[in-house]
């Protein structure tokens, strides 16, 4: 039956002011999920190049959404998926959901498309469920949307796909553990109302900037004074890293996620490879291994490279 | 020598969850201001029409600005100033403001426009420090700009006006009076990161609904978590008038400044009209004298109406 392969990108969610509402998506690093039709109401998972994952799909973040999308369906249909891992789980760069949203893309392509791209995020969640214990649209958002993705409330969903400028992102991924349930656990549940309307004046800024296409009021509005102050402290370099990437032309950036991943918008592919050769030195420096990516907003989302029919 | 007449309209501050960053332009009510130029280095400011207003300039919300405003001027002039006060002190909607914008438009336009929006706006707050102790923009900014506008920061001034959309605003000014400080006082000075987070996700989409002139996003984000549920127990019928006027088609609203007008947004101005009986017969049930007003925001902000040579 047919087959085909779907890219599926990283993304940078909490977008510096933007916590828990703004995310982007990235051209590179990307999983490639090889997702075949079947008659057999089964899903059977492997990974192609030996990266450990769960096979039961139940416990898989490209299985469980999938479980969801067949219980909805009334034809007696399965999938076969072949995983190649090209995203590191922990990263903070939206590992696990590229796998959730590129299946989900794969099997509706498979199925004649008929779902749309809020019920697909919907089904992916479910697999940001199996890895974080919590069904969140930080990630799977700008993954099936591309481009920068507001999230505007989570129960009833409500995502609005903003514009996306043409902007280069650079990130680095020092090869440090910095766990999700920790870099929640050491947040303030309380935050000062002066802060918090600082914030709010960011992320109208960083809006504005986005939709007007204005990066020097994008650059003002990158500023958090809420979860960077804190969340940063887990990081090594972190402050280093922003300020020297600032100076280098950066228009601004931030921890991607909840870490340990630091990204850098910059308006210029030069610009955006000038800061990801700081973000190595950095790191060569602090003698922590780290991989590092510099590619464009991504304004499409997951795309099927090949069909096989 | 030359005089004018600026036209002065009141004004929206902390639109729903936009508190202390976002605010609109009225048409009506408005203060009408005349501005002479004399060569005397003196301001004279009377009240046109025995509404008791100071009359020693420093004290004075259209003084104090022009007295900043002559302090930069390399030249030997002064104004005269007769002040049709319109707007109530004390309605929420931005009567300090009016005075001071429409004497510093009317005074630069007199000058031959030697000041930009952003320095007006610089002088006019000087204007609301006589009035609240405190030097904000945000009755200001959107009432010399116009249409809607963002103060993405205090210090530095930052002030990005949007576009506005074309929308009619519904004002109720119930007789009642509550101090700014009152309003002040019983804010939380720590809110939940929780309501934060979804206040900043309404924020975001009402930025959006705005500039994509997306009347569906404006009205679903016209929600405020965190300072309406405090400051609407000081305003009668608050509630009640909220919920019957997005019945009767309003997009949303709610607190005008710190109150006590309560605004509501409306796609036409049938609606609008609509709105405004609800309000109006709200408060006739509750025995409390008001006054109400219905324009579509104002684009252009104060505007100079009369001249005289």
């Amino acid at each position: 039956m047919k087959a085909c392969i779907a890219y599926a990108p990283g993304t940078v969610a909490n977008l510096v002011c933007g916590f828990d509402i703004l995310g982007l998506c990235l051209d590179s690093p990307a999983d490639k999920m090889e997702v075949r039709l079947t008659d057999t109401s089964e899903i059977v998972i492997k990974s192609a190049d030996g990266y450990p994952l769960p096979e039961d799909p139940a416990l898989n973040t490209a299985g469980a959404p999938l479980l969801e999308m067949l219980a909805d369906l009334e034809k007696k249909v399965g999938f076969e998926i072949l995983i190649h891992k090209r995203i590191k789980p922990g990263s903070g760069i939206g590992s696990s959901a590229a796998s959730a949203a590129g299946a989900v893309v794969a099997a509706n392509y498979l199925l004649g498309n008929p779902f749309d791209k809020v019920q697909l995020i919907q089904y992916a969640m479910a697999g940001e469920k199996v890895a974080s214990g919590v069904k969140h649209a930080d990630n799977v958002a700008p993954c099936i949307f591309g481009g920068i993705t507001l999230i505007r409330s989570i129960a009833p969903l409500d995502i609005i796909p903003l514009a996306a400028p043409d902007l280069y992102v650079s990130v680095v991924h020092p090869q440090i553990e910095v766990k999700t349930a920790d870099a929640r656990a050491i947040l303030r549940q309380q935050i000062p109302l002066k802060n918090a309307i600082k914030q709010w004046g960011n992320i109208a800024g960083l809006v504005t900037g986005i939709l007007k296409n204005d990066l020097a009021l994008i650059s003002r509005s990158l500023e958090d004074h809420i979860i960077e102050p804190i969340r940063s402290t887990l990081i090594p370099g972190f402050q280093q890293i922003k300020n020297n990437c600032k100076q280098a032309g950066a228009l601004g950036g931030g921890i991607s996620g909840s870490g340990p991943s630091i990204f850098m918008l910059s308006s210029s592919r030069s610009i955006a490879e000038g800061v990801e050769k700081i973000m190595q030195q950095t790191y060569t420096e602090l003698g922590i291994d780290y991989h590092s990516y510099v590619s464009m907003i991504n304004k499409e989302g997951v795309r099927i490279e090949e069909v096989e029919n």
